[in-house]
């Protein structure tokens, strides 16, 4: 799941950190594999400050799910101190992490940080990761950068230090990318980390794919489609008008009505999601039918595989949560379809 | 309770942690009133890299006891991110916080941050409190300083960003002070923020609270005692001979014998706590009679009423968390007698 949250803006925080957590809780007894929690400071959708919050609460309630900030916005953070907390994190969860990185993209939140744009975003990010790659390391350095500066102490026989050494010796990493030929993803390749593609329609997961592929050839590693994540909005319910329905009268609609359609018009997104499209004419039987993925298992199952089938293909979906706050049965009985009905379907 | 943690170097961090959210629900539990969480993040003892962690993993298992970072080192930290993420925490504990600061005592925590020494610490903390004041004000502003940037974006027809403004309008700050004359508590005097000694002998207790005092004063603030929160070690039982047991043969002794007392020694700490003796003599016997507060109920509220008497007293007493992972029941009954019995006899 990819908790963004699509919580709508009346929610208080604690409504929002409550849902968040038994959503995790509820991922984990149905078997989902993967947790990831956005990291936005100024939005009103989209609206958790500090991911940990959750990964934290939601660690001594869960057994087998990681949990993934997605993302950490580099730029924004004392880059020591977040490798310090991440590995200290990575140690608390016995190594149930991915960290999710990221460069940020919302001028609100860089103006937050004093950043009147965002130009030096990028570099700000491949600094941090670097220092944070430094701190990981757990050994005596001492740097000081265009942005950032850190280091290690020297060893000191009157203090022992603690290891800033994450658990099982590395940190997971992933990128998401949402745009035409991703940076992000081109990064993620040349390095070697994880990709996660945000849905951008289907000819945007392909080119995500080789773009990610392309540049881990490069760089000389090699990767697998098993391990290509892409975000998916998911419905599944008994039957083809029971998923319609919890469609188009939950959370998923509002969000996308009040939140993610004026967006996605804005940056042209939403043409891209369907081509050939005008999308003055978009309205929720579109959505329901073109963008996201909405029925009984069956009819979920031969969505998801003609999905993969057209481009090529990945070997987790991430489902994004939604707002099914005021009646949350029927939404996490999508959850507990997807992973025991939909999911042997497509083994 | 103060969870600094004084856990051993060798639990691992998830032991850490799940006995910090253990000691809060249990203090919860027994009518503590705070629960402080202290923040280092290259110490093999005061382990915990995140109080956040702490507070949001307690703040679902908790109803009436306020979660507090103590200290957030504010040098160490992106000001905007924080004063962000803090913000989000007051409501998501619905406000029970007290955000404690602290401008950061250990080299090597600061050479974590690649500074080669502490001297800008105190301008540091100073600019991202400025920082944090203005960011939960939420308007917009931008702010360049001397270490920092920050801002609040300009409203946007497009855009509703959420407010920063913290739980109840404002976030109620508080500082320890440890040292002789401390610039600390002046501060908190200053800026009328709440103030904890850090127990260094019964005359730096009245040294604190003079300056604390003279200081808020100066600027116009009105203070009261019952608001002064003096740090101590309190070890009770049924019995005198029951405590001093649980005190020398458990968690106390050990973090004093190998990390309290070496560092104390050597900042000349444990010269101030024990006038007129030779500090070489300083043994166990020496610590349960004269620097912690340890016996029965009626032996405890005695020891406490003569050191407020002496010291002119204060409204609070944070106990200091220890290592009694292995064997934690008697602890917890050390506990609960101390809101149980010895309070009702202070009250």
């Amino acid at each position: 799941m990819f908790q963004t949250p699509f919580m709508r803006p009346e929610r208080t925080p604690r409504q929002v950190f409550d849902f968040a957590v038994d959503q995790a809780i509820e991922c984990d007894r149905v078997g989902f594999t993967e947790y990831w929690i956005g990291e936005h400071a100024t939005m009103s959708w989209e609206s958790i400050t500090n991911p940990e919050l959750i990964i934290a609460a939601s660690a001594r309630e869960t057994q087998n799910i990681k949990l993934c900030p997605g993302a950490h916005l580099l730029p924004y953070h004392n880059p020591a101190t977040l490798a310090a907390q991440v590995s200290w994190l990575t140690h608390v969860t016995e190594g149930r992490y991915i960290l999710g990185i990221g460069s940020g993209g919302y001028p609100s939140d860089a103006a937050l940080r004093g950043l009147k744009d965002m130009s030096t975003n990028h570099k700000r990010t491949t600094e941090a990761l670097e220092i944070m790659q430094k701190v990981w390391e757990s050994k005596p350095f001492h740097f000081e950068g265009e942005f950032f500066s850190a280091g290690y102490p020297e060893a000191d026989e009157h203090h022992e230090y603690r290891s800033t050494v994450p658990y099982g010796g590395k940190v997971e990493i992933g990128l998401a990318g949402l745009s035409p030929n991703s940076p992000s993803l081109s990064f993620a390749g040349r390095n070697g980390y994880n990709a996660l593609s945000v849905y951008a329609g289907e000819a945007a997961i392909s080119n995500h794919w080789n773009v990610y592929e392309q540049a881990a050839n490069e760089a000389g590693h090699t990767v697998d489609r098993k391990n290509f994540r892409v975000v998916r909005d998911v419905i599944v319910a008994d039957t083809d008008a029971d998923a319609r329905k919890l469609a188009i009268e939950g959370g998923i609609a509002k969000a996308w009505m009040e939140y993610l359609l004026p967006v996605y018009r804005q940056v042209g997104l939403l043409q891209a999601m369907l081509p050939g499209m005008d999308v003055a004419d978009v309205d929720l039987d579109t959505l329901v039918e073109k963008v996201w993925i909405v029925g009984s298992p069956d009819t979920v199952a031969e969505k998801l595989a003609a999905s993969c089938e057209k481009t090529g293909g990945w070997g987790t979906t991430m489902v994004y949560g939604h707002d099914y706050l005021d009646d949350i049965k029927p939404w996490n009985y999508s959850l507990q379809l997807l992973t025991e009905e939909v999911a042997p379907k497509l083994a």
